[in-house]
């Protein structure tokens, strides 16, 4: 059974996009192809996607579903024209929030994820740089300025967790790869004594560090199952050792990563 | 006047966050302390974020508000027993959604940003290692491999956007920074010519590309007003004569440069 889902936003759509798929997920047997539409900023444009929805209704075996965050009332009320079935989120939530709050809704178009606020937005491209700057251990003389500093064996998922928590939650995270030198003597390596309460460690499971290994470098040393073996025992060892708070990053994106760090070290977002 | 807003879910509490944010965002004047409660996804957690907003209530000025992606019904049922006032996204919208549907939810806990659909998940991840590898002109042989080639004078803007085409969108996208020596012609640089179909250009206003070249590099000839405004020039040009689709990156935030440009180019999400 096809379906289609569309998304339809006067700013960027992110906020439509992620409420839908939150609740399209509670449908996994259903097939939806899915339409982000940003930018809705007119009632003309509002019309071009009424009638695109109504297209999709004559050929599609049931009512399009739309999730639109759009602030305008009349806009809105445009699209609600349309043959798609509407959950409509600021149509929804606002009044009743209006009541709650004894305040008027300034219905301000598409601010979620907008550069107002500049002096936040700048924070994140300032942590998404020096992320940037403090990959893999390629600087150590910022580490006073990090907010955390994650570290691990190389390839277990530490420069994808900062370049998420620069960009999404504003935070200087720097990391530093654990290498055969540094876990010798399942001490934490000199270089980062100094900053211990910052730091967290990545673990993997070893067959799937052996397969991502596999992928950059294959057959090698470096991608064998005795070398990541190793590597991962050492670590874990010292992790324990030194009470380095850690986990294992196997089953969880970075999202579920990022978040997890945040829970066990209370470190706070300094944007949303 | 002080007031707290809840975001709380059974997975990593994004969603949530993204949509109470856009709905608080239209009550400017309410400074609201923001609270993020991820993984509640258990009766006695619930019972215990209860215990926290009702403590919240007693010294706050109003009621706090939840925003809350919780899909077990029994969970959420023991935080509607809070004082908080609840804005409850799967209590509204799931039921209308069965119906139209005519599914039933598969009531499964916190999925949208989990790691499963790995494909997708890995596709993410190889494409944030390629944004990675192709930053800033670093390679030009994988150019072939790329959805999308971002060009533009240095600190335009290209990096962290291609970053975030990467981790949210699933895009392989490299960036190509463009230098007096391409610049002198007017022309796009040789190594670009075969992927034009790919390339898409950003520019700045000059003020602003002045001060963030001064952050970096203060009172250097990099940062000098004359040598901005010559290199925007150029690559203005160069983008009208080269026929480069192009914007101004000034105003907007790396997720509305990101929307425009899929939108202006019509390349597709890979994932979302």
């Amino acid at each position: 059974m096809k379906r289609t889902a569309f998304f339809i936003s006067d700013g960027t759509g992110i906020t439509a996009q992620a409420l839908g798929q939150a609740l399209l997920a509670q449908f996994e047997t259903i097939d939806f192809e899915r339409i982000t539409l940003p930018y809705i900023d007119s009632v003309e444009k509002a019309q071009n996607v009424v009638a695109r929805i109504n297209r999709t209704a004559d050929t599609d075996e049931g009512s399009p579903i739309i999730f639109d965050t759009i602030v305008n009332s009349e806009i809105r009320s445009v699209i609600r024209t349309s043959q798609g079935y509407m959950i409509d989120i600021f149509g929804t939530f606002l009044e009743p929030l209006e009541m709650e709050l004894k305040h008027k809704s300034s219905y301000t178009v598409g601010k979620s994820h907008s550069i107002t606020g500049s002096e936040r937005y700048s924070e994140r491209i300032a942590a998404m740089n020096f992320a940037l700057e403090n990959d893999d251990g390629a600087r150590t003389r910022q580490y006073s300025d990090a907010d955390l500093i994650l570290v691990g064996v190389s390839r277990s998922g530490k420069t994808p967790t900062c370049i998420y928590l620069a960009l999404q939650c504003g935070l200087k995270a720097a990391n530093y790869p654990l290498t055969d030198d540094d876990i010798l003597d399942q001490k934490l390596p000199k270089v980062l004594q100094p900053y211990r309460d910052k730091i967290f460690g990545l673990t993997i499971d070893v067959d799937r560090l052996v397969a991502i290994r596999n992928e950059r470098k294959p057959n090698s040393r470096y991608a064998s199952v005795k070398q990541c073996m190793y590597e991962l025992q050492e670590v874990e060892l010292m992790y324990q050792r030194e009470r380095i708070p850690h986990i294992n990053s196997t089953h969880y994106s970075v999202e579920e990563i990022a978040t997890r760090i945040l829970m066990e070290t209370g470190i706070e977002r300094r944007v949303r």
